[in-house]
């Protein structure tokens, strides 16, 4: 039984800063250049303007073990990529039975989301919306507005990540700007 | 594998309220007359004054099962019994080895914990404050604001809840205004 000591993080609740500083994981979008579903409008944004930083994470630096609960915000900056929103890469837990949930905190976005049964569901997130992910649901966040997306986050500590899965397929639906509006659309080339 | 949908709550981030509206918990003082130090000072206000809302918990009525995370808002009324703040019951997890972790969203007041092997803690939360309640530690939180306290928290759905060591042993620390000061000192009762 090892006994941690307890501590806080204080949080900018409008822009997801932590203070003291933790762990900050920064996601460019020469680290994402096959996340998107428009490859050309990656290399022509990585050519035409340089890299783009696309979202950071804000999290606490605890053990990732069973019954620790982690947390963490999430930034993702306005833009897109062709008609492509900002978003995260996405991922299922490696314990597939791990729920997650969020808390909307500045901004407005999508949470999308699939199982590998074939289901998928997508949630608007504004300030307040706490947005529940069950066990199964793999999940990815998109900024659909014109100011950073910002979320509190937590999750079991054996939960785990699995970039790979979403790597490899991608997500069955996409979340795209068409003329103006917000769409959610199938994914063609998902497989 | 029973694969739940997802679901999205929104909640007011300054009062806490959830829309829809999910279960509330709500605790009087008739609940609590063995919570609060001063035995005596719980009596004369149920005499004088009548019953009193000290608290309510908005909850998602997700299943207490592992895997889930369960999420609530806490709202604690301002206000003393005698010189101790008004505060939550207090509990372990049925499970010692599941963490917690809250959220300050409005109004101010205290993180109490404590460990069974003798350890205590006590941490102030302010809007914005992430704390972190590690695995082991009994946890109880005080409003010691004059307005009222919330914070959301989330937690392992196979924690469980643990009221009666808490509720046998007391806490071994309190929290009372003394002077017009907000000060922690240990309790005489503690077992």
């Amino acid at each position: 039984m090892n006994i941690m000591q307890p501590f806080t993080t204080q949080i900018d609740l409008h822009s997801g800063v932590f203070n003291p500083e933790r762990q900050i994981i920064r996601r460019y979008l020469s680290d994402m250049q096959t996340t998107y579903a428009d490859e050309s409008a990656v290399q022509d944004i990585l050519k035409q303007e340089g890299n783009r930083l696309v979202y950071e994470v804000h999290v606490t630096d605890l053990p990732e073990e069973e019954g620790q609960l982690l947390h963490c915000t999430t930034i993702i900056y306005p833009g897109r990529v062709g008609t492509e929103y900002h978003m995260t890469k996405g991922h299922y837990h490696s314990r597939r039975d791990r729920g997650e949930v969020y808390l909307g905190l500045a901004g407005e976005g999508y949470l999308v989301m699939q199982t590998e049964t074939g289901e998928t569901s997508t949630l608007s997130i504004q300030p307040g919306t706490a947005a529940y992910v069950p066990p199964y649901w793999a999940h990815r966040t998109v900024n659909t507005g014109v100011v950073p997306f910002v979320f509190f986050a937590a999750w079991a500590g054996e939960a785990g990540h699995d970039y790979g899965t979403i790597e490899q397929l991608g997500f069955a639906k996409l979340v795209v700007q068409h003329d103006g509006q917000v769409v959610v659309i199938d994914n063609a080339k998902y497989k």
